[in-house]
């Protein structure tokens, strides 16, 4: 399917521009007017971006519907700050009851019932159950055209980081499990970011991994073996000694692969026990095991 | 907890934002330079800001580590033309591999063993196994200071959007289980969007809830409803109607809780109903149970 941009409506490719580039982090972000009149409402069109200097952007676009502009957006231009708060699982209700089109005098702290509290450095309120609250200066605001669906990048300087203690681990650290985090996706849908959701892959650092185009031919080319194994197996820096390998015959694993088996099923046998090991995150064996059979 | 971004080192400041502002999508870029050599990235300071006109913005920051620049920011300033390659979890470890910092000329095609395909509008290769592929006109590059950490801002508008038919629902839209995509979290963590971390929201649309304001005092202050729960019954437009409360108490939902209980208990077990009904999205249920009790 191929999409070009100037051949459907904003509506249609604003859909799928949405299901496709996710799941987008939430700023629900906290503005006031001149006159001081809270705002909060949350934008999935954002991102961090920087660390020096720290910057987020965000961008409260033009409504495709009829082309009008958003609160927050009047707000940042009128004073430029804001609260970027942080949005889990706890309040996501409330924050999608923040997205109500509430008349500009409407406190959406009131109407969804959380809790405005005082920030150090800017004038908006964080938002006292959010986990994280971040206080900007907003650096510049670039409206991206005056047509419906027009994004307005608000690029936010961030001047200090509140953290709730209770989604530290004992380093002082952000837990991924405690602070529960959810994010935008297409249409309705969100995700959570937490239990099995989140899984770990090792980072490469500053290791120089031999590449998969340096896989032995039979281990690129298998029916078995995935692009995710192949990956794994490619981030390794140096192959297993030949002794590491004979000795690693004599273990379970090996023999349970080795002994059972005619020799027209090995290979295949032995590509499905090394994906198994390299799906629990055991390269290493599943390594030497690949290599028995090589030679 | 409170992060002062000038009291804390770069690399600090760093891991905290990439903790807190997640699950970012992750641009897989694919760029060349000005001989054509090809290369292969991923990025997380990355999202959409724009359906019209429709632009992406992506970051390859300047490294915190001995502030250089990478081969991507390199080429996006000598060939204006970027392809934003999506990443599901099908190929997050090849993925992984890419980021292994190889010299300049070693192409990541190759290296992760990803098939390089022609694009229609700009010359470079688009991934034939990412499932949704942008084809993007570089619009402008923003630096956002010389020092190590710093972000680049790469503004991209995009030309045109592949979508794989086997990610689409039978109403050619993406399918979020189908697609499944991966996003980055802190540390070495992903999320994968799919399975039952993906969960609906009913969006406002422009229907206007009355809002945890209004909701009656016993509500509003109850020890048993979460504040997802007021977030579900703010977002109604209108109460039911006393008739329907009348007929509701002669279901079994509420025989189970008004049969069975002594006065001072009935308030708890009626919240406590309410919380199960609106934790299965039952929100109409919810409503009229808790005003069976209320007058």
């Amino acid at each position: 399917m191929k999409i070009d941009p100037k051949e459907v409506s904003t509506g249609e490719l604003h859909g799928y521009l949405l299901s496709a580039v996710a799941p987008r982090p939430i700023a629900f972000a906290s503005t006031i007017d001149k006159e001081g009149n809270p705002n909060l409402s949350p934008f999935s069109f954002f991102n961090v971006f920087s660390a020096n200097p720290p910057i987020a952007i965000f961008s409260p676009a033009r409504r495709g519907r009829d082309n009008t502009t958003k609160d927050t957006y009047h707000n940042v231009l009128e004073v430029n700050e804001v609260v970027i708060n942080i949005v889990n699982y706890d309040i996501v209700e409330q924050m999608n009851l923040s997205s109500v089109e509430y008349a500009s005098d409407i406190n959406e702290f009131v109407k969804v019932g959380l809790t405005p509290i005082t920030s150090e450095l800017v004038r908006p309120f964080r938002v006292k159950e959010s986990p994280v609250q971040l206080e900007c200066k907003v650096r510049q605001v670039i409206p991206l055209s005056n047509s419906g669906g027009a994004g307005n990048l608000v690029i936010c300087e961030i001047l200090l980081m509140h953290i709730n203690d209770n989604v530290l681990d004992d380093n002082g650290k952000i837990d991924a499990q405690k602070i529960d985090l959810v994010s935008r996706m297409g249409g309705n849908l969100y995700c959570r970011a937490s239990g099995d959701a989140v899984f770990e892959v090792r980072k490469p650092g500053l290791t120089l991994g031999i590449g998969v185009d340096n896989l032995p031919e039979n281990i690129r080319n298998s029916d078995i073996l995935t692009g995710n194994d192949l990956g794994k197996l490619g981030l390794i820096e140096k192959l297993p000694e030949a002794a590491e390998i004979e000795a690693f015959k004599e273990t379970e694993i090996a023999k349970s692969v080795l002994d059972n088996n005619n020799a027209n099923e090995l290979q295949k046998l032995i590509h499905q026990k090394a994906h198994e090991l390299l799906d629990t995150g055991n390269v290493e064996d599943a390594w030497k095991l690949l290599l028995v059979n090589q030679a």
